[in-house]
């Protein structure tokens, strides 16, 4: 079949939406209408060439929701007419991951996935005869796209697909670090380094766990009124203060904080993030994708007096079995989501919603086919 | 009172045997006579002029054992008679960090602990009318010395001091880090790192936690018979390894550790103590003190895909309520300690228990009085 896709022909050049070919599903693999899709900063990442293991030319985005339109021999789980979020961390409950019960790192898939295609090793995409390869397992950025079976979440059909689409990453991976990996407990104290999507996502779900001080840092002044929104109870501008902010976050905090999050993905951040935490138990969690090559460093001793330093992906969140709760607690306004889609743009518009993020004026765009 | 004492009157000098004036419990505070010490690695770090914070003169030892002679005013937990295990951390069971229920970092006496005072400011020791410094709140190289009563952990009477006295320190740091801080699960795969005293502990600890494997890294040879007698199943000497050890644990353990330990004080050894756990849930404990100034690094995507970096002081211990159980596991035949005390030593030849451990041919030197 033909589809409209955004294709990312070569790193740091403007996607170009064109008509590609599209494969069907094959065995286990699902083919799906792309009914919405956010525009993620790993998308950007990817396509401004900073992912050394990025490959062109391909179908970029990951953070969709659309409806099941077909299905491959053997598929059980979906069925045509679903409502879907494709999942770049699929969900397969038979590799050791998954059933270690320890970690929503499903192995299932990875090494194609990696390598931008299906787990046959082929691509079902294609342009002029060459292929198109996928992203991320997901290749959102296209009206239809195929996915493994494993690879997508059911999801209510009341849920608007142009707010849902968030819940694919960024909501997920905010909400969830603060729920699945955290595990943060009413009472706790909790600072957010980074007001961006994620970590409003983060603060929305510290609020929801019923953490009592919630503290925001940013440099940017505008993204208090963005954090108080979700539920944040103090702000922190660092270059507003005299002194260094790890001593100011700790008196802040009565000793330091039950629980911070690393939003920045700067390594100089994610330290002050692990020493902002309270000695004997405070455990710091790493979001932010760092720039390739960076490493992160510490004193022995931060741990050995009772901190913890720990990361997650995709918020620790099992796809199929806890995205469809997410998208729940959204109906049921547990979180929020509408205020954080700032811009709905058409697929045509696609490469605006690029320059949005990176002028810092969207927290989300998200294109509608 | 008079005391024979192990004096460090400074830095990078000998011990010197001497008689000091000890006074006697202030309120809150016990009278203990010391019939067993072990000699530690931290001991030697301060004698060795290592730690920055070392206060001179002073009387070192923290890993000791004997008898309540006398009790201050308004002591109640424990009685002249009972047999205790001092504590260098302690445990009030009321400041925040005991009440937390989350860490065993006692901070009631931090302060003035590591000024080499007692809480009220001053040292009990003195020798020719000058102070003699505690240490560690423990100063265990003394035939008596004065404790808060928080700091001392009443343990059974049939248990011999020669041998309970390393559970002051060592066996409860390794034990420990297993059973409390890591919480080591039947089949889980643990590494451990550096096959001293602690490692050895730490081997034991896994043993009794059900651990299937259990590898132990050593750059010494002669430590995998040690290893084997406490439970260790595999033994890596990483200089007779062709490749990197990192890639050869993950391949051994099939994915990586589940736990790790490092028990090296290297931060090489740490990162690569990490970098062995598995993906998704592997969990590394630093037991090692650093040298001062080193630093630990990685890459953040080691902890993004799921490992954990953690420390434990003291096995997490909480010294009052954890220290007896762990002797009754020594009684009790659960956990071995007559096999690691190499040398057992008379106060004088408290020299030569230094020497041996820096020669590297003791697992533990225990002086008796």
């Amino acid at each position: 079949m033909k589809t409209r896709a955004a294709v990312a022909f070569e790193a740091k050049k403007p996607l170009e939406i064109v008509e590609v070919d599209l494969e069907g599903p094959k065995a286990g693999e699902v083919l799906v209408e792309i009914k919405a899709t956010g525009i993620c900063h790993t998308d950007a990442y990817t396509l401004d060439g900073f992912d050394s293991e990025g490959i062109f030319p391909s179908i970029l985005g990951h953070e969709g929701a659309g409806i099941i339109r077909e299905i491959g021999a053997g598929v059980t789980s979906v069925k045509p007419g679903d409502h879907v979020i494709p999942l770049y961390t699929p969900e397969c409950r038979q590799c050791k991951s998954c059933l270690s019960q320890k970690t929503n790192l499903c192995t299932a898939i990875r090494a194609t996935q990696g390598k931008g295609v299906m787990p046959d090793g082929t691509s079902r995409f294609s342009h002029k005869g060459k292929p198109i390869y996928h992203y991320m397992g997901c290749s959102t950025f296209s009206n239809f796209t195929v996915l493994p079976e494993i690879a997508v979440a059911k999801i209510r059909e009341d849920a608007p697909f142009d707010k849902s689409c968030y819940i694919g990453c960024g909501v997920t991976t905010g909400v969830g670090a603060v729920v699945n990996t955290a595990k943060v407990t009413p009472g706790s104290n909790v600072v957010v380094f980074g007001l961006g999507g994620i970590g409003l996502n983060v603060i929305q779900g510290a609020k929801m766990a019923g953490a009592d001080k919630i503290i925001g840092v940013d440099i940017n002044d505008s993204k208090e009124e963005w954090g108080r929104r979700f539920g944040m109870t103090d702000f922190v501008n660092p270059k507003k203060l005299t002194g260094d902010i790890v001593p100011h976050l700790v008196t802040l905090t009565d000793g330091g904080a039950d629980y911070t999050f690393d939003c920045t993905g700067n390594t100089t951040v994610m330290r002050q993030a692990l020493e902002a935490c309270h000695r004997g138990w405070g455990t710091s969690i790493i979001i932010g994708v760092a720039e390739a090559g960076k490493e992160i460093a510490t004193r022995p001793f931060q741990l050995v007096t009772g901190r913890n330093w720990r990361g997650t992906a995709f918020g620790g969140a099992r796809g199929r079995t806890d995205v469809p709760k997410i998208v729940d607690w959204y109906m049921n306004g547990k979180i929020q989501i509408d205020p954080m889609i700032t811009h709905t743009l058409k697929l045509e518009d696609i490469n605006r919603g690029f320059d949005l993020m990176h002028e810092g004026k969207s927290i989300r765009s998200v294109v509608v086919f």
